[in-house]
C-alpha cells in the first residue's frame, strides 16, 4: 500500500458493533444468459493420436485485465503460432496437442468445467496433462509454480532450458531457486524451487486436477512475498490492471512473460515427445511422505485417543515408495523399452494411472467436486489448496465441536490409505491381486 | 410340480386376513464371523501382461449343491488344468488370464465383491472380460446365456466350435439356435440364439458388469422353460441338489457340462490371444437402438405431456451406431492395423472404453450399486435384470403416484443420451472435442 492514511469510514465501535451508520446500495446488475466460447486447436499426434497434451488459459477478463489474463492469451497464442510454424515444417508431435482458450473463467471457471464434463471419458481415459497458462507475471522477482509432484521434474527441466531475464543468473531455474517467493516450508527439499502442490478450487486447472485426476502445472512470475505479503497482486480485478502498469511496473521489457512463454513450449514438447512421459512418481511418493510427517504423524497421540490410527498409512506410503523406486528403475534395466512402442506405452499407462488412483468419487459427501484424496480446496478458504482436504474437512468440523467427525477422519484416514496402496500396485510389475 | 395335491396349511381367509393360527419359530441361526477364501490363478500374458481375462466362479454350496455350483467347480478345475498344460508345452496366451474361484457366493457374491473393491482400478483399467461359470447345466434341452451385446458373437463364435451333445444338431450352436429356452422376444434377431443383455443383481458378475463396466457372459445348458415354465431348476437350493440328480436327471453323461466346458476354453482362447479384442461394437448399437424402440419410443406421446422427450436420445444412439459401423470397418481398411502392436492397443482401448462409458457413478441417488446406465437389476425384483434402470425406477416411482418422478425420468434420459455420445466419441477417429 502506499505511505498515506487510509480512511474506510467509522467502522464497528469497541464492543465489535456496527454504529448508527446507515449505508444504502444501489445495485445494477442484471441477470442475463449469455453464450460462453471455447475456442480449442488440435495438433493430432502421430504416434499416439489419443494421447492429449491439454494446454489451457481463460481468456475472458474483468475490467482490463491485462495481467489476468491478457498476457496469457498473447502467450497462447504465440505458442500456436509456433506449433503452427513447426507443422508447416512437417513437424508433427508424437502425441495429440490441445490449446484451449476458455471462456467463462471469471464466473467459476465455467468454460472448462463446462467442456470437461462434456467430454469427462475422452479426458479421464487419454488426457496425459494439464498445463494452465494463468498470469504470466504479476511481479519480476522470481517464479511461482504449482504442480503434481509428477510434473515437479517436468517444470524444473524447462525452466534450466530458458535462459534468465535477469543476467545475474544463467537460466531460469538459477533465478527461480535462488530467489524463493516466500519463507514457507513446501517440502522436503528446500534447495530447490518451491512448487505448490495443492491448488485452491478455483480455476480452470482445478477441474482437471481435482475431478478427472489428471496432473496438473501452472507457473508465473510474482514479487517478492517477503517484501510485499500481499496474497495476490493488488491491482488484481482493478481497473489498473492495464498494459501501462504492464509494461512499466509488472514486467517491464517482457522478459518474463517472454521466458514463460519459452518454458511453455518446452514443456509442451517434452510432455508431447518423450517416449517415456515425463513423469516423475519417486517425487509423488517423495512429497506424499513429507507431508504425512509434516501434517499427520505429529497429531498420532492425541488421534489414537480416539480411536484413529495411522501405522496403515504410514506403511501403505513407504510401500508406494518401494515400487515407485522399483518402476523408475525398469528403463534402465529394460532394454525393449526402448525398442517397442507397446512396451513403451504400457509404462506410459502407468504413470497415467497414478494421479488417477487418488480420484474417489465420493471422497467427500459434503463437497462433492472435491474428489481427489491428496490435495483439494480448504474446507475454510475454497481459493486455497490444501493437503489430505479428506482428513482437513474432519479436523475443522472436530475444531468446532463435532464429535462424530472422529468417525469420518478415521474413515478418511483409511480411505487415502486403499488409495495408496492402490498406486503402489499399479505401478508393481506383477501386483499381489 | 408333481401331479399330488399340494396342502399348505389354511392360509388367508376371503378378505385376505391371516386366520387366527399360530405359528411358532424356533431361530438356532448364530451370528458369526467367517474368514472367505477366494482361490486366484493366474497366467501372466506374453504381450500385454496388463490385460486381463477374468475367469470367475464361485465354489461355496448351500447343502449339496451339485449344479449350484459343485459342476461349475469342476469345470473351473478343467481350464485351469487344460491351461496349465499349455503352458507346459510352451504356449503363453497374449493377455494375461486369471481364474478366480470366489467364497461367499451365496452371501451375496461376497468373495468377488470384496476383491473388486480392492482391486477396483486395477480391474477397471485392465480386465478385458470378466466370464462367469455359474451352473453349467441345470437341464439338458438347450442353452441359456447372459451376456454384453459386446460379447455375443464371443459367445456364438465359442458355440460355432463346438460339437453338439444331441448327434441331431452339428455344432453346439445348432442346437442353440433351433431351441428357444422360452417364447420371450428378447431382441431384433429371432433367428439367433437368445441373449439376456440383463443379469440380475445377485451373480458374481453383476460386480464387474454394473460396478465397473467390465462386458461379461455367462452361459449354462437348461431345460425346455415352454414346457416347465419354472424361473429356476426346482431342485434349486435343497437338499436334493445333489450328484445323483445330476447324473440321472440333469446332465446324464456330463454331456452338456463338457460342451461348455470346452465353450469356456474356446471363449477364453479367443479373449486372451486375438490381436484384436473380439468385441462386436455394432451389436451393441443394434441392441440399443432395438431397446429404445421397443421400451421407449411408444411412450414418446405419453412422456411429452409432462415435458419429458426422447428425441435427443434417438438421435444419439443413431449417432453411436454410425460411430459403430465406420469404426468397425476400420480394421479392413487399415492394413497397418495387422503391423503395428501400438496401434493394435489403440485400437483395443477404444473397444474397452465402450462398456466402461456406460457407468455413472450416480447412476442412481436410490441404489449406489447400480452404476450402469443401460443395464441393471429390476427396482421390483433385484434378482431380475432390466434395461435402463435409470428410466424403470422413475416410471416405478411414477406408476406409485409420485409425480416428481417425471423430473428424474428426464434427468435419466438425459444421462443416458449423454453416455450414449460419449460413447460414439470415443469410437470416432477425431472426435469432436
Amino acid at each position: 500500500g502506499l505511505s498515506v492514511k487510509y480512511k474506510t469510514g467509522p467502522g464497528f465501535d469497541e464492543n465489535n458493533n456496527s454504529t448508527d451508520l446507515q449505508i444504502r446500495v444501489t445495485v445494477t446488475n442484471v441477470i442475463d444468459k449469455r453464450p460462453l466460447y471455447n475456442v480449442l486447436g488440435i495438433i493430432t499426434g502421430s504416434i499416439e493420436p489419443d494421447r492429449y497434451v491439454l494446454v489451457g488459459h481463460h481468456h475472458d477478463t474483468i475490467s482490463r485485465g491485462t495481467v489476468e489474463a491478457q498476457a496469457g492469451s498473447v502467450a497462447l497464442d504465440h505458442l500456436v503460432a509456433m506449433f503452427g510454424q513447426l507443422l508447416q515444417l512437417g513437424y508433427r508431435p508424437l502425441r495429440t496437442i490441445i490449446f484451449c482458450s476458455w471462456d467463462g473463467g471469471e464466473q467459476g471457471s465455467l468454460g472448462s468445467s463446462a467442456w470437461l464434463q462434456e467430454n469427462f471419458q475422452l479426458v479421464s481415459q487419454r488426457a496425459v496433462a494439464y498445463l494452465n497458462i494463468g498470469a504470466m507475471a504479476d511481479g519480476n522477482f522470481t517464479l511461482q509454480a504449482v504442480a503434481s509432484p509428477l510434473l515437479q521434474k517436468l517444470l524444473y527441466d524447462a525452466a534450466r532450458q530458458i535462459q534468465s531475464p535477469d543476467n545475474r543468473y544463467v537460466s531460469l531455474y538459477d533465478l527461480w531457486a535462488d530467489r524463493p517467493s516466500s519463507k514457507l516450508k513446501l517440502s522436503d527439499k528446500p534447495d530447490e524451487p518451491k512448487v505448490l502442490y495443492s491448488v485452491g478450487g478455483a480455476g480452470d486447472e482445478s477441474n482437471f486436477y481435482y475431478r478427472a485426476g489428471v496432473p496438473i502445472a501452472g507457473i508465473k512470475a510474482t514479487f517478492d512475498k517477503e517484501d510485499l505479503p500481499a496474497e495476490s497482486y493488488p491491482l488484481y480485478h482493478t481497473a489498473y490492471d492495464s498494459v501501462f502498469a504492464y509494461e512499466n511496473f509488472i514486467d517491464p521489457g517482457f522478459n518474463f512473460t517472454k521466458a514463460l512463454t519459452q518454458m511453455w513450449g518446452a514443456s509442451i514438447l517434452n510432455l508431447a515427445n518423450s517416449s517415456i512421459i515425463p513423469f516423475q512418481v519417486s517425487r509423488y511418493s517423495e512429497v506424499l511422505n513429507y507431508l504425512i510427517h509434516r501434517d499427520l504423524v505429529p497429531h498420532q497421540a492425541e488421534w489414537g485417543k480416539h480411536g484413529v490410527q495411522i501405522g496403515d498409512l504410514v506403511s501403505a506410503a513407504t510401500r508406494f515408495s518401494a515400487a515407485a523406486a522399483s518402476f523408475e528403475r525398469r528403463p534402465s534395466l529394460e532394454n525393449d523399452l526402448y525398442h517397442s512402442l507397446l512396451k513403451q506405452r504400457i509404462y506410459n499407462d502407468q504413470l497415467m494411472a497414478v494421479e488417477r488412483v487418488f480420484i474417489d468419487t465420493i471422497a467427500l459427501e459434503q463437497r462433492p467436486f472435491v474428489k481427489h484424496v491428496l490435495f483439494g480446496p480448504s474446507i475454510t478458504d475454497e481459493a486455497s489448496g490444501t493437503p489430505f482436504p479428506v482428513i482437513q474437512d474432519s479436523l475443522h468440523r472436530i475444531s468446532q465441536g463435532e464429535t462424530t467427525a472422529w468417525d469420518d477422519l478415521m474413515r478418511g484416514i483409511e480411505k487415502i490409505t486403499a488409495k495408496i496402496l492402490m498406486a503402489a500396485k499399479l505401478l508393481e510389475k506383477s501386483p499381489q491381486l
